[in-house]
């Protein structure tokens, strides 16, 4: 019997944890689900003969090693912060890890001692980063294989509704972490076009959104992400003339969300005065000119140059952002004040299904033509449960997991999935859960 | 003899030298000047018999604790982040203390034991902080004195070309640390109106300015600077409802300086690929879409919505920004490229003088009445040693330096000059520099 330790039993865990259980008899796995809910982890494991659940603190050293030590395997769904200490432990004992997360530099040290004793340490196999890497490696592969050159590759991914419960003007509801969605984008932004360095800074970073068409989806809308250029290395493309990455929201999202941009509103940084007993009005107001004459809608829209009946404003009154409504969080910054408001309104309903959309475009000369490939994937949540994010997350994760257990993936060190020997059997298998990259050759 | 050992001989130190220099016959002093550079202190000495130029390094801890055990008083000018090693010292050797920088909260932590040995450490006596605070304070006191009320309170200052030499479109010249000029105002601006609390992003605070005319010297414009609120305590008033704090500029500075902030030139916090290699003119269109029929500049005058034929545009074409020029810096970040620039045509040429320009404005209720008073300063440098700048932070310091030798200033403790004892006969004799308010009465 192999015994499987998986740390973090939280909402992205759900289909790793059922994918597991599931195959738990077919492979002779027991898995053992820690969490500092007990109560979360017991849910999960829902009484599976194969499955046990236990109260787990990383902060607690003896326990995260007694735990490593009895496991075959460790797969760590904690925040990725706290990846280190499990990966320290796995390196130690010699037992293989997996994670969804970005590899830290801290883990990255650990690559030449993993080496040596024989471990693995796989991350970034969860959605992006995960199948973005695995999606893109697959087709720059055989590019290069033809003996094509590539010399343009974008690549996006969205987390979004369902279009089916996408009912909201915003055309957007919280899938998924609600402090990154607020967050997301600050600093700079960096890629590459033909040769030329590009940087945005925050300000103008959405309104710097290009467009494109996924499958039947529909239109979508692309602003970049934040630094586009460390992955022309990790994807073997240094010298590419042109390199960007972007996340995906539907048409008219990022116009209306530069509206928090501009004021200032997503600034995580300070604290707003007497937050707990101001209003959706006033603090709208504290980004304003001191006016007392001018309802604050008509200064909003002067001050930021758009019409007072245009779509913007409808967006901004349906979050009840102009409303007398009390906030009641102490000591709040504007992100924090500004998530409270999304989530009253931005939040999935029961029925309601989530969606991930991912696309690549590939532009490459093979025999002195030029060609463009573009790739696209779009998967919608079974339930609240089995969401797209926890799908596109925990079956990547699982597969490798049982991949690495069954000796069919022997890497060893701290990798990526990068290579064929990993995302080849990885990509077919998530086939069966629809998770499936459709390619399309257009003009160029 | 009592002797005064004063630690930093930079451009800021030379009138702090001059004074103690010019009154040490009269009043029996030796004057003891430290700096990493023996050159640079050597010739503020100048063959002074009553002075001393020697080789200091703050980070010579020994050095450092044997000078000031020598010393009857220390002046330290050095940067302010250094300041703490030598309080440190000046209080194990029960030794007064005065600086020109920012309280820090290191220093403010060592205000028991500085009033346990009877020493007084003080600090933000220099211009900005400093003479702001002293003429700010004069004229609350009086006002509280009278039985006013104090409802508003505004107080701005700026560093500038003098007006006989103020040639250039910008209006500007770097009469000081071009890399805090550069800088300015990152973070969030925060001030109070009415009672209304106000944020405003790095991105609007160039848009967000207000007008005022000085004296003789014509109109300038205001930015607000970061944090206003926290003068409410300083100055004692708490319950005031209206403080703002702000920068002076000449009229039309912000609005092309705001397009440095639109593009991102002024970010500090990463690097710009191949700096070394890359031309001005290159530089700006990394900020700008990828568009190579377009030429730069009516990119640029679209993206920020701005004429081609602006007043503004031709201050960028000024400043060389639109021309094939080599930056020839390595590794460097936007605003390091931006202060680099800046630097070949913002300089003081050898004729030049600077020019200090500050003022406060105070409303308040008397008997029923509401009155406004404008206090303003203006002072120009005399040489291009005895600059505005060297004259306003320096004679404050050496005039309070003197008064503490002479038992004139009696304070304990880790303190600002906000008390009459220390702001009166300070002021009272920085008007024999021609530093001097003017006070105005003015319709509310």
């Amino acid at each position: 019997m192999q015994h499987i330790l998986i740390l973090g039993a939280g909402l992205s865990a759900s289909s790793l944890i059922k994918y597991l259980l599931d195959h738990s008899e077919q492979y002779d796995w027991h898995i053992r689900l820690g969490d500092l809910s007990v109560e979360t982890a017991q849910a999960k494991i829902n009484n599976h003969p194969r499955g046990a659940a236990f109260y787990f603190d990383v902060n607690d050293e003896n326990l995260c090693r007694e735990e490593v030590k009895k496991a075959d395997i460790v797969v760590s769904m904690l925040p990725a912060s706290l990846h280190f200490k499990v990966a320290r432990a796995c390196v130690d004992f010699g037992k293989n890890m997996v994670t969804a997360s970005y590899v830290s530099p801290q883990i990255e040290a650990l690559n030449e001692e993993a080496k040596a004793k024989n471990v693995l340490i796989l991350n970034e196999i969860g959605v992006d980063p995960g199948i973005d890497h695995m999606s893109a490696m697959q087709v720059i592969d055989r590019i290069k294989t033809l003996g094509g050159e590539i010399t343009s590759f974008q690549s996006s991914t969205g987390g979004l509704v369902a279009p089916k419960y996408d009912n909201n003007p915003w055309n957007y509801k919280f899938t998924w972490n609600p402090r990154n969605v607020v967050l997301a984008g600050q600093g700079v932004s960096k890629f590459i076009r033909n040769g030329k360095y590009k940087y945005i800074p925050y300000h103008k970073l959405f309104k710097r959104i290009v467009r494109t068409e996924v499958l039947d989806y529909g239109e979508f809308e692309i602003y970049p992400n934040r630094d586009s250029l460390k992955y022309r290395e990790i994807y073997g493309l240094d010298h590419i003339p042109s390199m960007f990455r972007g996340t995906m929201r539907r048409p008219g999202y990022s116009r209306s969300w530069n509206i928090f941009v501009q004021l200032g509103m997503t600034d995580d940084s300070f604290i707003i005065e007497d937050s707990e007993n101001m209003t959706y009005r006033e603090f709208v107001n504290s980004f304003l000119e001191y006016e007392t004459k001018i309802p604050v809608e008509t200064k909003l829209a002067n001050y930021l140059g758009i019409e007072e009946e245009s779509e913007i404003m409808y967006k901004l009154r349906w979050l009840d952002l102009f409303k007398p409504i009390k906030i009641g969080l102490k000591r709040a910054t504007p992100a924090q004040i500004l998530q409270h408001i999304l989530l009253k309104k931005w939040v999935l309903d029961k029925e309601d299904k989530d969606m991930i959309v991912m696309q690549h475009r590939f532009e490459y000369t093979l025999k002195n033509q030029n060609k463009v490939i573009l790739s696209s994937m779009a998967i919608e949540g079974t339930d609240q449960t089995h969401t797209a994010m926890s799908k596109t997350v925990g079956y990547p994760v699982a597969i490798a997991c049982k991949l690495i257990l069954t000796g069919k993936i022997k890497d060893v060190g701290v990798k990526l999935p990068l290579d064929a020997s990993i995302y080849e059997p990885v990509l077919e298998e998530l086939q069966s859960f629809g998770i499936q990259f459709i390619e399309e050759e257009i003009e160029s």
